[in-house]
Order: C-alpha cells, then structure tokens, then sequence
C-alpha cells in the first residue's frame, strides 16, 4: 500500500481534516439518520484500528500490547480492537480505569475476558511498561475530548506520554486539541494514528509530523460524504483501513 | 490463498462440519455466554459474505448483482453484505419478500436503500434475471432451515435455481438439508458457498462438488473452538475470510 512521495503529499494536502463540530454532527448523522446501532459501528471501528496496528506492528515482533480506554466511544473501539488483536495473534492487556455502565461497554468487557485479553486493575509504574508490552494502543480520547483530563485518567495519559513503547492513537493523539494539535512540546506522539471516517484537524501532518497515519471506519455513506464535502482516499479492495 | 491440492483435500477432510444442532447451540452460546448481540455478529458475518463474494467474483466483472434475503437471520447477513457491496463497486439489488419486523431488520434495510441498493419489490421472470444481473447471493436460508418451504418464498428459490446466473450461498444452500445436502438433482447448485463461523455438515466435499468455498465469521472465541472441538483453518493475516 502507500503511496510514491509526491502524490502522497498531494493526496494527503488536499484531504478533509474535519473540526470537532462537523465530527460531532457526522457520528450523530450516522446514528439518527442512517440508523446504524453503535455496536455495528464500533465492531467496523475497532476491527480497523486492529488491522492497521497488526499491518504496522506485526505480533510477530511487537506481541505484547496494552490497551488504554477512556470511558466513551473511543474506549470501546479500543475493546472492540483488543478483542480482534488476540485473533491476530497479540498477547492483549487492557487498562479500563473509567469504565461505562452500559450493557454494551460491559458486553465488550465480557467479550474481551473471554478472548483471553487480561484486564489490569492498575498500571504498572511508567518505567516498567516497556519491560512488559512492546506497544500501547491509546483508546483514551476522541473527538468529544475536551480539556482538562479528570484526574481519574492522568496516569493513564502519563503513562502513553512517557512509557518510551511505541503508541498507536485510535482517532486523536490523547491530550491533543481536536482541532489544534499537540500544542506544547510535553503532549503525546504517537508512532501511529488510526483516523476513523474522516481525519479530524489534529490529524494534519504539520501536527502528526512523521508518523504513520491510517484511515479506517469503512462506513461513510455516500450522502455524508456530500454532506460535508469529503475527500478521502479510495479504500482498496476489501481492505477496512487505508494508509495514507 | 488457497492451498496446494494434497494439502486442501487434506484439511477438507478434518474439517469440522456441525450438526444442525450443535449449529444452533453454538449461535445461542454467542449470544449468552459471550454477550454478543445480533448486530455485532451480523456485521462481521455480512461483510465476510461481501469480501469472499468480492474475491471470487470482482466487481470489475460482475457489477451488477442480485441480493434474495430470507426473513431470518441469513437474510439479516444479505442485508449487511449488500451495503458493504455497494463500497466494494458493486451495483446491488435486493429482493427481500418476507420481512422481519425487528428494528435491527429495518435499520438494516434503511442503510441498504441510502447506500444506494435498489430494494426490488418483484423479481424479473427467471429467464430475464441474466439480462439483469451477472451474480446472485443466496440469502435466504440458513442453518435454521427445516423444510418445507413457504409459499411466498417458493419463486425466490426457484429464481436462485433457474435463472442461469452464478449463485454464491450464504452458510447454507438454500432448500439444501441442512445435515443431508442438496438431496435431489433439481437442488440450488452454488457457485460459492460462504460458511460463517463453522462449516455445517451439509458442506461437505460430497455434497458442494467443485463449488468454490470460504470461510468467514471471524469471531469465535477460544472457549468455543474447545467447546464444540472445533478444527477450522487458521484466517491469513488480518482477512476477514479464508477459502477451504
């Protein structure tokens, strides 16, 4: 997949980059006007984000994996990809400290356990991560993230920014601004970024520098790409992420 | 994919094919046991339908395809591979003559038409279905089935066994026993036969000839393939489907 390098900078300055408004809007469009159920779109969702991360860190070489999930969508996409990852072969530890009581984010738990995805009740301390997982998928913000983290979710943010294993960001880099960015020199930088239906503004390559960045998501109507004027790369074949 | 011919006869030959039984129970276990609800299962299973369709029969040279849902749980799989046709370049109908009047049925359906499928209320007469569609996907019964067919779905079958076009079934060949097979010589003869999570015994070498067949339903948890003492191939890297 990619793509040669000018096309690939071409391709890359003239995709959408949504605010966080339109985000909001286009996830709700999803659910009210196409009546998608949030467990169909997360099962996509996170089977993608699981796809990118095994084309990008094969188990082969990066088997151990800790997941981190925030307490919204984007933590149960985070699920959603733990469960799909133990299928590809990843040894999976989950870290949930904010967990939803909804039977669908307790199903997902439950999924999870079962799949043998070991869920831990405390982090290990930051200089030990990278002693025991070779990668962390950060499943801790998305879209709807606004400043400031709850207190509760600190360590977790913490331990992404300075466990030294390479991070993989399901949607927006945790911490960043939606719109804006990183903004200090402190904030996260992640290996990889899975942008889900539509890249949002953080996901910009003046903000993403050199990491990998994927779009997965495979689901956007064809009336919600004309809605918000969407330009986006063709998915190939029957893949579920594109990198771009 | 696919494997060398020893090697495929082989693997055939261990493969596990369920009871229509053990089938059953080990659906109801997904549900109960697992916490899975229909739309996560049905998600994963549609578009496994779509992408075996699609790797067997390209869009590029059987664009225009006939979809026939069944008032079950099959159909509910037609219904997501349709929509996930329509991103892989298909044009797709479906006809859909006994619907259920679920929610996640009618949401399903409501996805089809604004992903562009053309919801058909008559089928052409059978010997104009080839002027119109390259490829039909039977969708109309699945591991449930118990003869004799309803009246009302009784032109559906006999389009899917007279009209001439390629037919790719969808876990079962419709009208076929589900433990016997086809049982007489004026059976639906698939051209591809997509079993979703476990071959039913009805897919045996013996019954389905030199029909093309592929697995998908990548969602079996551990506790499962141990349960039913399961031998099923392992899927290639991240597909969603792997050809028996």
């Amino acid at each position: 997949m990619g793509c040669d390098e000018n096309n690939c900078r071409n391709m890359k300055r003239n995709l959408t980059y949504l605010s966080q408004q339109h985000a909001a809007e286009l996830d709700q469009d999803l659910f009210n006007d196409y009546k998608f159920s949030v467990d169909q779109l997360m099962e996509l969702a996170g089977l993608s984000v699981a796809t990118a991360v095994a084309k990008v860190f094969p188990a082969s070489s990066y088997n151990s994996t800790l997941i981190v999930c925030g307490p919204g969508n984007n933590g149960g996409d985070g699920l959603v990809a733990a469960r799909h990852m133990t299928g590809f072969g990843y040894s999976v530890a989950v870290y949930y400290p904010k967990r939803t009581p909804k039977p669908l984010y307790e199903n997902l738990l439950c999924q999870c356990e079962k799949f043998g995805v070991k869920i831990i009740e405390t982090l290990p301390p930051i200089n030990e991560i990278k002693d025991q997982y070779k990668l962390v998928v950060d499943a801790l913000f998305g879209f709807s993230f606004k400043p400031p983290v709850r207190d509760v979710l600190k360590p977790a943010l913490d331990a992404l920014i300075h466990s030294g294993v390479p991070v993989c960001s399901v949607d927006i880099p945790s911490g960043w601004d939606v719109e804006k960015g990183p903004g200090t020199e402190a904030a996260l930088k992640p290996e990889l970024l899975i942008s889900l239906s539509a890249p949002k503004q953080c996901a910009k390559p003046e903000f993403i520098g050199d990491a990998k960045h994927y779009l997965g998501g495979r689901f956007l109507p064809p009336g919600i790409i004309q809605k918000y004027n969407l330009t986006l790369p063709p998915y190939p074949d029957q893949e579920q992420v594109v990198e771009l």
